[in-house]
């Protein structure tokens, strides 16, 4: 099994630096905040063009296009409607799921937002809270969600697997990415008892999700697990017979290389590429099949200037003032850095891009040079990103 | 001089067919009654999000890649915000200006729509009213708005031209299209006198708006005049040296050519194409470059039933219950339609595909297989659209 895909990030799951217009005339900086921060009729009004203008059919044609087998769809909590004033996106997804069997795409469903929030990024839906692991009440929801995912899509042939939860942070994560400071809190008091979760409530979250969704999911629908950014932690997990199918996530993305020391050339990124993901997935793909199911060409190299491990402009760091670059430049260093990384997966089981793209405008927004390598869809278009003969074009 | 281009069709000026979602919840058929539709407040919401998505920077790019070298984009007549209670959209034209500058391409802007309708087309912006012309207050209004369009881009370098007013309908026109009927008034008070303009009303506007354009426009700027669906009507027009870059603009559908009794194989496209739109573009060529500012590879044989001459279900014509043709199949009737009328188009200086993008949903919605055909982007990915060898690809 080897699968090539991208991730349909900020569709379903909002993250207010891929399309700031959204957030537009608040001061919420992430998915939690915004509604509470717009009138009701405002708020539905924004979500319902951006939803159904952001991923349409179109997309899936182009994705397919591009030589891609799969897309993962992070999909929130309030997926079903259930948890005011959030509205539910089920009917997007239902369309989703139609598109991609048209197409001859599959769908990787994943969790990506928890009640109280599992890792306190912007993007888990709520900034600088993070205790989800620690409300009994809502973990059991989070099951439920995905109980009732497994249940809605298990018999589509356009399921690849559901993944269970996105992105927990446990103890070493959340130190490196100063979570706190990072993503300050809106609100102290819901930010009051924050912080990791532990590799043993991990665990047994993963087995309790793992027999809720395999109730309704067919043996060959993949259940996946994020690492929680402890890939070399899960050896001795899952290896009993009754679990099949399953899928470790780890998400590698040099901005987190450069956190951790790399330095900011090609040869350095090339090195740490071969070192830490080639090595890792590797070794872990002896346990489960493993995928990088989040991964970009983004680096501070490419941007001419040190991004402090993927800080933007939305965290008070200044960008690029101008194109430090030339456009053959940035070409060559893209190709490379994108070659070392698909390489890399190829020890695995698997990749998905993050991602198909974002609405970030890096000529009349100031900072943002450099960003869009985050976006797939110029990736491909700029000669970043190396595509195959196309299936579907002549 | 030839140019290739592609139009961002309903980005500034909607059609409801290309993106429902805008309409939904109301009765509202076009652009003059949507906001009259809804709260001010939904409205804008919706507006200011489908303006920042529909097209952004990553189109620019897309473009670019596809070989193409400018956009035309249609604008309506409230632009600069002066006319209550719709919002203008000139800072969407500026950061456009700057997103083509940066990727090399050049804009056409296109005067799409004025006060009191020019040909009472949904896309005209409102349905069954047709009285511009005869409202000498509302022609002065819009040269007024082609005059300040100069003023404003006149000396940008991304500036193609300005074409003056989009498909005015003369009086074969409004037979042919039937548009009393085909776009029902929804104020009937509001279409009591509408009916098609005269050449001589359109010739004194054209001859105004170029005195009144060129006064700001470098001469090497394009002013485009569109030709009322009457192509071989304007020889002895503007032939005098004091009129310089004046590009004929005119529209070729197969969907008119159907309604004109050309039949729906591919034989007879390909006939009639020889016929009409080469000879004529051919001819008209000794008096002006001729572009072919709107025209796209949908028809009725690949959609798998007689459209009307272009109806929908909108217009309350049935369409194709399931695809009625293989993927295959559709390819080759696709390819042979767009060899056929861009071999036309090498007649004259240049096309403009209509339209580079619409979210029509041929799979969740009934009775719109084969309007996908509409969309630049679907047909490059199916690989119906030849491109060359990508400039800015590897």
């Amino acid at each position: 099994m080897f699968i090539k895909g991208v991730n349909l990030g900020n569709w379903l799951v909002l993250e207010k630096w891929m399309s700031p217009v959204l957030f537009e005339g608040t001061d919420a900086e992430d998915e939690y905040w915004l509604p509470r921060k717009l009138s009701r009729e405002v708020y539905e009004a924004r979500i319902k063009i951006h939803r159904s203008e952001y991923i349409t059919e179109r997309d899936f044609v182009t994705i397919k296009a591009m030589g891609m087998e799969a897309v993962r769809i992070p999909v929130p909590y309030f997926v079903f409607g259930d948890r005011e004033p959030f509205t539910g996106c089920i009917k997007e997804l239902d369309k989703a799921f139609n598109w991609a069997e048209k197409y001859g795409l599959t769908i990787l469903l994943d969790l990506h937002t928890a009640p109280l929030g599992q890792n306190g990024f912007d993007n888990g839906g709520i900034c600088g809270v993070c205790r989800w692991s620690k409300s009994p009440e809502e973990v059991e929801f989070v099951l439920s969600v995905l109980e009732r995912l497994a249940e809605r899509y298990g018999n589509r042939k356009g399921l690849w697997g559901i993944e269970a939860i996105n992105e927990p942070v446990m103890d070493r994560a959340w130190k490196l990415f100063d979570v706190p400071n990072r993503y300050p809190a809106a609100d102290k008091d819901m930010a009051e008892g924050s912080g990791p979760c532990t590799l043993e409530f991990l665990k047994d979250f993963y087995v309790r999700a793992y027999d809720r969704m395999r109730k309704f999911l067919p043996e060959e629908k993949y259940i996946v697990i994020h690492d929680g950014f402890e890939l070399l932690a899960w050896k001795d997990f899952m290896q009993e017979e009754k679990y099949v199918n399953v899928v470790l996530d780890t998400h590698q993305y040099l901005m987190m290389a450069e956190a951790e020391g790399c330095e900011q050339n090609v040869e350095a990124y090339q090195e740490y590429i071969r070192e830490h993901y080639e090595k890792e997935i590797q070794e872990m793909e002896q346990y489960f099949p493993v995928i990088c199911g989040e991964w970009c060409l983004f680096n501070s190299y490419a941007c001419g200037c040190d991004t402090k491990g993927g800080r933007s402009v939305l965290n008070g760091e200044e960008g690029s003032r101008k194109e430090a670059l030339g456009v053959q430049e940035k070409k060559q260093i893209y190709q490379a850095v994108a070659e070392a990384q698909l390489n890399a997966w190829k020890k695995g089981s698997g990749y998905f891009y993050w991602s198909y793209k974002l609405l970030t405008d890096t000529v009349n927004e100031k900072g943002w040079i450099g960003w869009d390598s985050w976006d797939l869809g110029r990736c491909v278009d700029f000669g970043w990103f190396p595509t195959e003969e196309k299936d579907n074009r002549e």
